[in-house]
């Protein structure tokens, strides 16, 4: 006789809470109150999730985010009972150190996590990223009688997502974008951390989500598996239509079996107790050991057959596809994989060779345009974008095409929504297939900080490209001028962090930027006109790694020397103040040092060939100071106040940007 | 005859449109598109809007929030129209450097602007911070008979702010609280920056507003002044009823009169140019020229003598109060100073008297709950609160009250809702009257960051509680392990950072953020236990300056000498490295510094009588190293990736924090 649904929910309560026992820390709750959910999505007699728990990255799966994350503990008790590469022992070993098995699901820590969640919202944002890569995947590829991309995207989330405001953002836009094909389950359990949520959470969730646009199954017994399957073949008839995503609204009981603890906020954040989870086990009807599941249950739960049959079928369909449409099929691939196209150094070196002839002095926002428009041609996988900003952000390009709902399109007006933009593009990375990229300005990075930590934290290739830089913005004042956020974002670690100086560092910074195997970048770039440097092959060539010397005149009576450092639009300033310094008498040497990160890396004698060594040295960068003081600068010209607002000339000049200042600063440092 | 409603509103669109020519940068479509609806609320013979033009500080006057605050023309007309200290001098220095015309209203810069606004959504969820104090104020002060707190919060707001996340934090909050004296006004102009709204915003916004609670009036001709009268009129009869907010939905055209950029998004953020401004001046009928408004529409704007009736009125119930309840009223008139009990220095020195003796090794969370619970009665201003986490962050006390739709309380569960939190606890303050402090975890402060900023920019005392505040957080992993957030922090200017190393140095942190007068602090704090520090009684004054010799210990044979430097939980770690060094013959000298901001700002006399001169020095802290190079560091232990998911003391073990590793570091560097 095969396992009941009953028992398959309460495998998942028992290894939950039998592995927060072992670390005595975790999150009980959230896995106890939504196994039966789980079951109705998961169990293979379902035959509602699509995965193959031997080939985790086939790419037509069915994607899975735990919006939260918290209860990860669910999460992997499924990926051990389906199939997954990941034993009893690595449950034994949650939370414990390099075990798959982290406090918090994290992306490439086990095999069958999507996304790393815990950040509540972020979650159910990756996941709308991810439903519309398939969507646009599925309307640039798939032809006539051809579906090879044709996949569902499934979300848990909780009260704690749906109070965030990323939440907000990213299922109003799944709304506008018809995202059919994402179903998200809400846990509503009533419960939160600071206890039964009626004082600060009252929403009526589902009239919200129907405000957005969405397809609403309310009321569903979150412990009826049959009638949460039910809701969910019904939210996959939805699938076929262009109409909004699905949401079910799953009422469930927190911590459910838990005889003393559930329905409270005590069952939360923390290990039962041994009593509690033997009277737990009593209360269920669990009669095994601790970390022992029976093997019918085991068998129930197996999706490895049914799983490899789907993919197979895939597979078949992929080849005949491939028989019939190879260019595409060979693009389709490459684009999976995550490649290059074998011409795009080509493109890079070409586009190089025309900044230099050009020579132009123009705003660095518009020579990233140009590096956009000379790169698309090599980069169909190109997904650019914008939070309201596009005719200030210059993130779209000549052949671009503006999504709209219903149509394809590779240019996304994300709206007034920065960090929704950017968890986004996240689940766009992480799905695969377009390389994302998208705007807004510096100041308001602080709005998204957290999606581009999580971008660094999963080492994937999301771009984060933040125009008008500085003081530099001029008359929209100190709300709108960067001070600390160039320096602010180079702190998180594996985020690169560009500030070019001209049109040539800025095609740099992009190349790089894309050719990064192993982390997110950002791009920052200015409102104003930067003048353009002349540079020699080796020098051009240096600028990938971070920072190289711009210029080095020896003074004809040297008297002494000195090195000056800066980046973006600072670095005009400093090659004019080492003219004049060099008329003083002084060698003068100009660093332009456009990615700290990335030179940071470099080998020490390679650092020593930059910053010379026994040699004063003064940094200039309109922004505050604190990333400077690492290389031992004898000073640093920079702010430590906000800005003003005014025109941008006269900002320069007030807080000391100015030919003069350098100099004198430079010469002080000297005596 | 008295100026019509139509030139009333046409002289905010002249003033507004030759402002930007003028100027050549600003934001015209926003004033001219709300002219209509400014003038059904701000018109005196409309009688809907309490406030007087030559007290703009008076207490029970009305609030007013431009939420779009690019449209700051429209406030600044206003002001100048209706009688404040706001010179048409003023007006034609729109966007110049110190004029009190910013490009986004600046709080601070003229009076009347009661918030700075300009990052959009965070001028709704001040205006809910400020309607959420009136309520709280009133149900604290008021008595039968004796309303001397009784005014609402009005607010403009766009398709900007109702896209952006914190606006669904701040909103749904509000609902939840029945904040009915709270009336939004929403400029429903269907147009954003990028365009047409309808490929990327289609929400149902209205439907929306009532899944919050809100009273929502829909389809208001936001160019019939009569109807948005008649809206607000019936707004305001829902404000004695303890119901949601109302938000009132306006039809409007952006850059109404501008015959050919009107309804679309070219009039948005750009000056018209001379000859629109023409033909605008024409299409209207506003006859005068740019900067000239003739005197019947000054009169009819004039609202300084209802304003000071209004003001005379209120002031006569205020005394009868005062006669009633004397020491109500004097409580009220401190509070609303803003000004600290006379005993306030007195608890803070009898609670470190008793930190000193009780000697205590605890969590710095629960030494801040600590404080908190010694310094409460002294301070019913307290308003605290935490983003659902009370019983984590700690920042309840005993004698709290916690906040519940329709009863008063001074304790806030937010929500999971942390930018919402801040950004209303910066409007709690801003409407004066309670001292708001709130929590999250560290790594959440991402969330919350520019309103972290928009404090700082704005001056204002709102108190941000960060506990869980490294890889101590253990096992819950790297999304929830803050490694950069303390430097970055630190890097917001005129942001004060504490983290305090034991139970004193929290007490402290407490009561100068506290005192502080011109602006934020935010206090760091611990989940794991803290050893206590003794210290005497010069080095527990100078923990008020950031940075302080907590010990300075000459070896017998003294072979060279060190300082180590640290905060937090990296106090103690040098501590005792400190012992062995000493041992070793390096006489060591510790410096704890918990608030590098404020030790920044002492005397270079101190600062050198702290750090020594011509020693070498070594910075120990659980995060990136960026603050540490500015102190001339030989070395900096720190940690410049993501922590791991492990218990504590593994992780502080793996990364380095370590007496052996400190030890180690200090002897290669003396080599």
């Amino acid at each position: 006789m095969s396992a009941s649904n009953k028992q398959m929910a309460n495998a998942i309560r028992a290894l939950s809470m039998d592995a927060v026992q072992k670390a005595n820390s975790g999150h009980p709750g959230m896995p106890m109150g939504m196994a039966d959910i789980a079951v109705a999505l998961w169990s293979p007699a379902s035959g509602l999730f699509k995965h193959n728990p031997t080939d985790s990255k086939w790419f037509d799966r069915d994607r899975f985010i735990l919006s939260n994350g918290h209860g990860s503990m669910l999460l992997y008790s499924l990926l051990h009972l389906t199939g997954y590469k990941l034993t009893m022992n690595d449950i034994k070993n949650f939370r414990q150190l390099h075990s798959k098995t982290a406090g918090h699901p994290e992306y490439g820590f086990a095999e069958g996590i999507e996304t790393t969640t815990g950040p509540l919202g972020q979650g159910i944002a990756n996941a709308v990223g991810m439903a519309l890569t398939e969507k646009l995947l599925a309307q640039e590829f798939n032809k006539d009688g051809h579906n090879i991309v044709d996949h569902s995207t499934f979300v848990f989330l909780g009260d704690g997502c749906m109070m965030e405001g990323v939440s907000h953002e990213a299922c109003a836009l799944a709304g506008t974008l018809n995202l059919s094909k994402l179903i998200a389950i809400y846990d509503d359990n009533g419960i939160s951390i600071d206890g039964q949520v009626d004082p600060w959470f009252t929403d009526d969730t589902p009239k919200r989500f129907e405000s957005y646009g969405w397809n609403v199954i309310r009321n569903v017994d979150g412990h009826d598996v049959a009638a949460v399957k039910k809701a969910i073949e019904d939210a996959k008839k939805n699938a076929p239509k262009d109409t909004g995503p699905t949401l079910i609204c799953c009422k469930t009981t927190i911590g459910f079996g838990s005889p003393k603890f559930q329905g409270t906020d005590k069952v939360h954040g923390a290990a039962l107790g041994a009593e509690e989870v033997a009277a737990t086990r009593a209360h269920i009807g669990w009669e095994y050991p601790a970390f022992e599941v029976p093997q019918d249950i085991y068998d129930a739960w197996d999706s490895k057959t049914t799983g490899a049959a789907a993919q197979k079928e895939w597979q078949e369909r992929f080849n005949d596809y491939a028989k019939k449409f190879p260019r595409e099929a060979k693009e389709f691939t490459r684009r999976m994989k995550g490649e290059l196209p074998a011409d795009f150094d080509k493109a890079v070196e070409a586009y190089l060779k025309t900044c230099a002839e050009k020579a132009e002095t123009i705003a660095s926002r518009k020579a990233s345009q140009n590096a956009i428009e000379a790169y698309a041609p090599s980069l169909p996988e190109f997904l650019g974008g914008s939070a309201d900003l596009t005719s200030s952000n210059l993130t779209n390009w000549s052949t671009c095409v503006r999504l709209k709902p219903g149509q394809w399109g590779n240019h996304i007006s994300y709206g007034v929504r920065e960090f929704g933009m950017s968890a986004i593009m996240n689940g766009i990375a992480l799905h695969g297939g377009y390389l994302p990229f998208g705007a807004t300005f510096l100041t308001f990075s602080d709005y998204s900080r957290n999606a581009l930590r999580m971008a660094a934290l999963m080492k994937i290739r999301t771009l984060f490209v933040f125009t008008h830089d500085s003081i530099g913005v001029g008359e929209d004042g100190p709300t709108h001028q960067p001070v600390e956020h160039t320096a602010s974002l180079r702190l998180i670690p594996n985020l690169d962090v560009w500030r070019p100086c001209d049109t040539t560092e800025s095609v740099v910074a992009w190349a790089q930027s894309i050719k990064r195997p192993d982390g997110p970048s950002t791009m920052i770039y200015t409102r104003q006109n930067l003048q353009f440097q002349k540079r020699n092959a080796t020098q051009t060539k240096n600028i990938a790694k971070g920072g190289y010397v711009l210029r080095d005149v020896k003074a004809a009576k040297e008297k002494a020397q000195i090195v000056l450092i800066a980046t973006g639009s600072e670095v005009d300033l400093i090659v004019k103040a080492a003219d004049v310094l060099v008329a003083k008498g002084v060698s003068t040497r100009v660093v332009s040092m456009p990615c700290t990160n990335v030179f940071n890396r470099q080998t020490a004698a390679y650092k020593k060939s930059v910053l010379g060594e026994g040699i004063a040295r003064v940094a200039v960068e309109a922004g505050v100071t604190d990333t400077w003081w690492r290389y031992q600068c004898a000073a640093v010209i920079g702010m430590e106040c906000f800005g003003e607002s005014a025109p941008a000339p006269e900002l320069f000049k007030l807080f000391g940007f100015t030919v003069e200042n350098v100099v004198n600063t430079a010469l002080s440092v000297l005596q």
